[in-house]
């Protein structure tokens, strides 16, 4: 994140001037669909650079910086290993009551027969890849870890799940304690996190609280350890995959961590498959284990919970066929 | 189409001013993405107007008017009964050597949970249209007929299936003669059209052919007639669904004519399927039939023979294995 900034300012005029020189002004401001949580504006300044800006207000504070620090992550690591393209983080301006993520601007294009194929290989080299503690963002020590787990020593490989700092899935906290079971990570801070927030949202009732202990006991014989921990994209529905002008793939709006792959293979599944061509292409890099698509389901079981969590009830239906399956 | 001009003339800046008026100019240029056949740009114009603009050599001739028309024939109906966005068809210009499809530039945004829903909503409401002749682009009678089928009648519900003119499925033809038999429709100018081409290339050989006769003979028993002829999208990969500003799904590069709607849904699992969202919105307006997951490979059967044709053998492998588990 070398050229990444973040700058305190009254406007985000003269945080666009502190950041792209005395000559820098916007003109022109385009507002653009997409994002649920935040607001999002096309910016084009007179120097002829064209920004995507985010818009939030200043109480979602690590909301940003944890999205920033998830792109330089991903970036770094798919320079390394030809893994798929990601907006470049630009800046964070704070103003008085707000906050601006500037990124990359990506032109859109349209999908090819390709691009799918050249996705698949991509990620399945994102996935492959052993990540080394000089790959991730900021401090590492400063992460939690999980009882005695220690955290990832400088310059080593990182054989422990988790990353160097929280970040959000959606708008809930999405926890990231080093941990050296991928298992016990799951359980903890993946499922275990959101049945709480569930519970303390009045979201559950006894039957679903019993079926989900048993299936967090359950755990251990369900999911397997990984080979070693994949820098995992996190959120990887399909609306978080733009394509861009040449057609290629894009990752945006990640909620990065260490993790098992399949985690996000899932994902991609939950509102949408990226089809058999996808999967050929992605298993001529790296095979699947057998079994995966049982699995799929418990690993999206983390995100039905969080849409329970912040859509409510609607979801209660998908949570239970999951929980009754796997308990 | 009432809006839609042909123009003749000896640059695309000339055409431009036919079409919008005497100020109108080309103020902006910029190569889009997408579309493996036609080069696309965007343009700007001195009056504020954005267009999408497609190019293509004169040999193609057909191919612009009959997108045009197919989108026409979407839109109209789409409109009456709450049916996905379509970009409006603007104007062909047509030079000496070039031929120029301007359509109504589309704003693309990001997909947000309620897209696939409400796509499918609209879909499903498309599908279950019935359609009549007044709502068929063009002169309904100057399609042909297979034998003795009547070419629908003015003013009627349209029973036939197949379009009022041949169109093209990527760059191969698709034959859209009438017909009252869907499945014999399916037979004669969905496999058997594709079948022959590919015997023409030399894409085939005596066992595929032996294969193929065999599930040509049982495809009365695979496939049902339909309710009513359904206006198909008839290219519905996910490469041909944009998202547009507002988050909403519009249909793009459109191969329309009258058939069965599981195969238009067929063909929007071929490269990655909508997921399970999708089919709870669309069942919740048009419920499927039982077994549409046997006939869904049957369906796209006739894509992967135009991908053999198109992009040659390495789509001979899945075309073998849905012919030897439906011969």
């Amino acid at each position: 994140m070398s050229n990444f900034t973040v700058v305190e300012t009254e406007t985000l005029q003269q945080g666009i001037t502190r950041l792209f020189g005395g000559d820098s002004t916007i003109s022109e401001s385009t507002p653009v669909a997409g994002g649920c949580i935040n607001q999002g504006r096309r910016l084009r300044l007179s120097t002829g650079t064209t920004l995507f800006c985010k818009k939030n207000t200043l109480e979602n504070e690590g909301m940003f910086l944890a999205e920033a620090q998830g792109l330089a992550a991903l970036i770094g690591l798919c320079s390394r290993v030809a893994g798929p393209r990601v907006p470049e983080p630009v800046g964070l301006i704070q103003t008085a009551h707000n906050q601006y993520l500037l990124l990359e601007w990506i032109d859109t294009g349209r999908k090819t027969l390709r691009s799918t194929q050249e996705f698949a290989v991509a990620l399945a080299a994102l996935h492959s890849a052993v990540v080394t503690t000089d790959e991730l963002p900021g401090s590492v020590p400063r992460a939690a870890a999980d009882e005695t787990v220690p955290i990832p020593e400088a310059g080593s490989p990182v054989r422990q799940y988790g990353f160097v700092g929280n970040n959000y899935i959606g708008s809930t906290p999405q926890i990231n304690t080093w941990n050296t079971s991928w298992v016990d990570f799951f359980a903890r801070h993946r499922l275990g996190y959101q049945l709480d927030l569930a519970r303390r949202n009045g979201l559950t009732n006894s039957s679903m609280l019993t079926l989900a202990d048993a299936v967090l006991q359950r755990l251990p014989e369900l999911l397997p350890e990984p080979d070693h921990p994949s820098m995992l994209h996190g959120d990887l529905w399909s609306g978080n995959i733009m394509v861009d002008a040449h057609g290629s793939m894009v990752l945006i709006d990640p909620a990065v961590y260490l993790g098992h792959y399949e985690a996000d293979l899932a994902m991609m599944e939950l509102f949408g498959s990226p089809g058999p061509s996808f999967y050929e292409a992605y298993e001529h890099t790296a095979p699947l284990e057998p079994g995966y698509e049982d699995r799929r389901e418990l690993y999206n079981l983390y995100h039905l919970l969080n849409h329970l969590n912040l859509f409510g009830g609607s979801y209660r239906g998908s949570v239970m066929r999951v929980l009754e399956r796997f308990s």
